[in-house]
């Protein structure tokens, strides 16, 4: 039994999602693990992580819509409020969303279905540095 | 230490919840584990995984009619919607609830609380064949 | 490779979040783990759990202020209501967040960003006691 460990950057440009999959497979790749479960853990509060469709653009802009209307950018409805009326929002579609991931490998790869994609989701106006743990542990 | 992993798959019936926890239960015990941690994956992103109350059927329905209410069919809402009304609303679904569940094995048995179960929640209106990978690790 | 399990019990006192990182963090030395995961996992389908900002209790005030907001306590709206009006939004608020996380460890330490901290979010009006599993896993 091995376990391998890393920490990635990801660049975000605003809101919406960021694509990590290949990332992902290329560290489940280097650790050389044949059988075994990859956790994706975030370091943030205000991005988050998510496994969506990889196929159609489309669902990622209707997912960002989504949580706009969802989660109202009212400053009136909100204490915490001194960091930008984004901040407290960001951190409800955080909740709302995962922190962390478990993803079995079988045969040396993740077991993600034909249209599954790893998406880092900001949820902030601007863009950030996003932290994101990888571990991995197997034969 | 020792690993044990699997291929599921679970007919649903159109929007609602699969109890999948006996079928979780048989595949912990053929691991041999006794300590460990069992994760439980789904490999599609419009259907999803819950751990939820096992004794009343009405919170399965009220769950489901909740999703009903604060996920709306509206297709003007979305641009995703080729595949039909209920595609997009499926995919949120999907990002409010889970994809992972990890679970920790205690005696040979998941640590589950008396009311808990684990489901399979189908988000389209037809039913499909979803495929739930499950990897245990331990001693 | 080693594992380490325990059962932890947080009393809560009615809607609102519980910081229990200091509570993980001990069970983490308590391991000996210095790489590895750590598995936290609440058995109860009323309360659930979450990572999020530890710095300004505003915001948790701000998250258990939209989760009234988001589920309706309106008893009209639920077939489930033996249990008073509160239960069947608490499942749901259970639904929308988490009950399981998993933590990569490193150097003896959990990887949680500066500004994370782990919380059990009661979302019943009376106080419980809450029972979190936890799990490592590494060496």
């Amino acid at each position: 039994m091995k376990q391998h460990s890393a920490m990635l950057t990801v660049s975000t440009k605003g809101p919406g999602l960021v694509d990590i999959t290949h990332e992902a497979e290329r560290f489940v790749a280097q650790s050389g693990i044949g059988e075994g479960l990859l956790t994706v853990f975030i370091r943030h509060t205000s991005a988050s992580l998510l496994v969506q469709e990889n196929a159609d653009p489309d669902v990622l802009t209707d997912l960002e819509n989504f949580m706009r209307r969802a989660v109202a950018r009212d400053t009136r409805l909100y204490r915490h409020t001194t960091e930008g009326p984004d901040d407290m929002p960001a951190h409800i579609r955080s909740a709302l969303t995962q922190t962390s991931l478990s993803i079995p490998v079988q045969s040396g790869r993740m077991v993600l279905g034909t249209w599954q994609a790893i998406y880092v989701f900001e949820h902030r106006d601007r863009g950030h540095n996003r932290e994101i743990a990888l571990h991995a542990i197997g034969i």
